[in-house]
């Protein structure tokens, strides 16, 4: 008797689980809206960091293609503007790294398939199609965030504070940036204005800089997620500049403006994303059930760069789980939501506070800011959304501690 | 800075987690209702069983006094009474045991004061104390299954399908009955009547027999659970022996009237219990929280032998996130519910339906009893509640595990 599952969805958490799958032997069809090259040749998707535990999933599967070592970076640089500059750094344990996805999902397509993953590109990947594909699976992953899949599973407004976007996004690559030294991802704090991420990507002509400008509504920098860039490449080169140089000097010190320029247009995406958490599973027309991951289950803002982190551990954990049991009904689905849920929900709720700091957040970034181990410990945490909650859930949990922290350092001293 | 953890209670929920909490140099008081002396010498507490996985934990903590290759027994062995005997036998993995709680706890109760745990004895050990001792801990852990503790914490209907006890209990110690082999618990089943528990206990007096009869109200074995003893004690014991001779022959057949009788009346205890799930954790007046564990928090009938097993794995569950935590307020509780949840609401899932066995339960145990791997696997998963569920919780994942066996059945000889 063979299980099969249906991924609907080819993006990070679909690959993951669908490469997971095929290494246990569990047959599994995967329905993509587009053709691995059509990806190649798209337009930028995303500009993500992959962090050391979903790396070591990819090193596990196999999919490891771009040796963190070489293609990754080492570190955070955090910058924050004003009349007195502020510059600290937090190192990783273990490297992360940046592949343009339009390298890096057509690649695990193609692995997918070459491992005998049945792979059906479709031309529309609705609700009507979930609900038809399901009765030829045991198990339906949804694992699509665009197109409407995620009304199938509704909206927990217990874990989703917000009903609009906190920041407007332009993301594109860039020529004419130096790295920082050691090489990491540059996070610039514009108070009133946003973020400014810039982070030293792999793409489809080599080592680049991506500048993910994260602009709070109604601020100075929010034009650029609104600009056509498309009518006048020149003119939107010109207005990142001017933005790096009034709001995030610290970048823009490294620009050789005669170099200066976005790749070409299709290397730029702008938008904005409402940050929602919907609930796990859904029950479909057919009996069988469907289960929600990544942006169909839980979208975040990419400040943190935790997104597609979150999606591969969730899809991680459904294959195990797929693995360890033998039917796929609501007990089945209830597991995975109590397995997933202490990380996916800490991804979310870490990065919600972030968007939006309360003092207790702001005091800790400046305890980091003279406390380099502190800041180490906070960056390699990126892997580890749920203790960053732990530190930073609460003021009480910030305060105790921060103040557990000192009684040890004097102790040590002592 | 130093956490204190309150528990009030001293049962083996409290003293597992107690020792483990020593163990880990938080500092810990256990409030109990009685000296350690006063239990030695009380009326019998239960009859349980401590499996493999209860026992690991006490070997990790240093208290496993009663080594499970001398004290423990191996197997369960199965009597279905009725025109045709049916026997079948499941052995365990590692080995299980029967420690009379009245040695038990008592002797961890010394090995918690002998290593530094405060144990306050009081008079009363109700809401009102548990609200006044919060103010004293950072966290309090409620671990007293009697004196209404149990209301500081609502019952979850969606997990409580009684509104009264499903057995009428009788456990006592006897003499004069020979042990099976290999040593093991018997299991007796007599449609309609209710089941009987023969477990090889280690007492105050050395190695004996425990008889836990499981009566279904109505049945024709319900008044051994009414029948005072303390006036006739001889006649409650030819009571027991007409109950063994009518209902569970296969008991009776190694039973030597002239030797049999119970120890005396204080090894005998009566009653019933409402099996309920209560939520996890309450906020108290002080506004610190109080988590619920055993039968505080779960309570299930006693013929699975899962209750103390239950108390413990939730009691180790709790430590650890101590340990682990620096605050201890509604995330830290609700971090103890999640991880807990799989293991503790099995054992009450799989307990509730073994007391009232569906067709396709009665259709597994008939399975078992001409497959000694099937029966073997059962009998090792009373370390495994959650797959116990897995594999009965519905008529599909009872017929789907089944098919699944015989087709790997098949596959073999193939």
């Amino acid at each position: 008797m063979e299980s099969s599952i249906g991924i609907v969805g080819s993006g990070v958490s679909g690959l993951h689980l669908g490469l997971f799958l095929l290494a246990n032997d569990v047959p599994v069809t995967m329905y993509a809206q587009n053709e691995p090259e059509e990806i190649r040749r798209g337009r930028l998707l995303n500009t993500v960091g992959h962090h050391h535990h979903t790396l070591e999933r990819e090193r596990s599967l196999g999919v490891h293609h771009w040796d963190a070592a070489e293609y990754g970076y080492v570190c955070h640089h955090h910058f924050i503007a004003g009349d007195q500059e502020v510059r600290f750094r937090g190192d990783f344990t273990h490297p992360s790294s940046v592949i343009d996805y339009r390298l890096y999902l057509p690649r695990l397509m193609e692995d997918f398939q070459e491992r005998g993953g049945k792979l059906v590109v479709v031309d529309a990947l609705g609700v009507e199609e979930v609900n038809r594909l399901s009765s030829r699976h045991d198990l339906v992953v949804a694992a699509v965030g665009r197109g409407g899949i995620g009304d199938l599973f509704p909206r927990r407004d217990d874990k989703s504070p917000y009903d609009r976007p906190q920041r407007q996004l332009s993301a594109g690559i860039y020529n004419g940036i130096t790295y920082s030294e050691p090489k990491g991802v540059n996070i610039h704090f514009s108070p009133g204005h946003g973020e400014l991420l810039e982070l030293p990507i792999y793409s489809h002509d080599g080592f680049a800089t991506a500048l993910l400008f994260e602009a709070i509504p109604g601020g100075d920098v929010e034009e650029l997620a609104r600009v056509q860039v498309d009518e006048d490449p020149t003119a939107y080169d010109r207005l990142v500049l001017e933005k790096l140089r009034r709001h995030f000097p610290m970048a823009f010190e490294r620009v050789d403006s005669t170099e200066f320029g976005l790749w070409s247009p299709r290397d730029l995406l702008q938008g904005a994303l409402t940050p929602i958490v919907r609930r796990d599973y859904a029950r479909l027309d057919s009996g069988r059930h469907a289960l929600a991951v990544g942006d169909c289950h839980v979208v975040v803002d990419p400040v943190m760069g935790q997104g597609a982190n979150s999606a591969s551990y969730s899809a991680w954990t459904i294959g195990e789980a797929i693995v360890a049991d033998h039917v796929y009904d609501e007990r089945f689905c209830e597991r995975v939501a109590r397995r997933r849920e202490e990380f996916v929900i800490s991804v979310s709720e870490w990065t919600n506070l972030m968007l939006n700091p309360p003092p207790h957040v702001l005091e800790f970034i400046g305890a980091m800011a003279s406390d380099k181990a502190l800041c180490d410990e906070f960056t390699t945490n990126f892997n580890h959304p749920d203790k960053q909650v732990d530190v930073l859930g609460t003021a009480e949990r910030t305060r105790t501690f921060l103040e557990m922290r000192q009684a040890a350092a004097v102790g040590n001293r002592g």
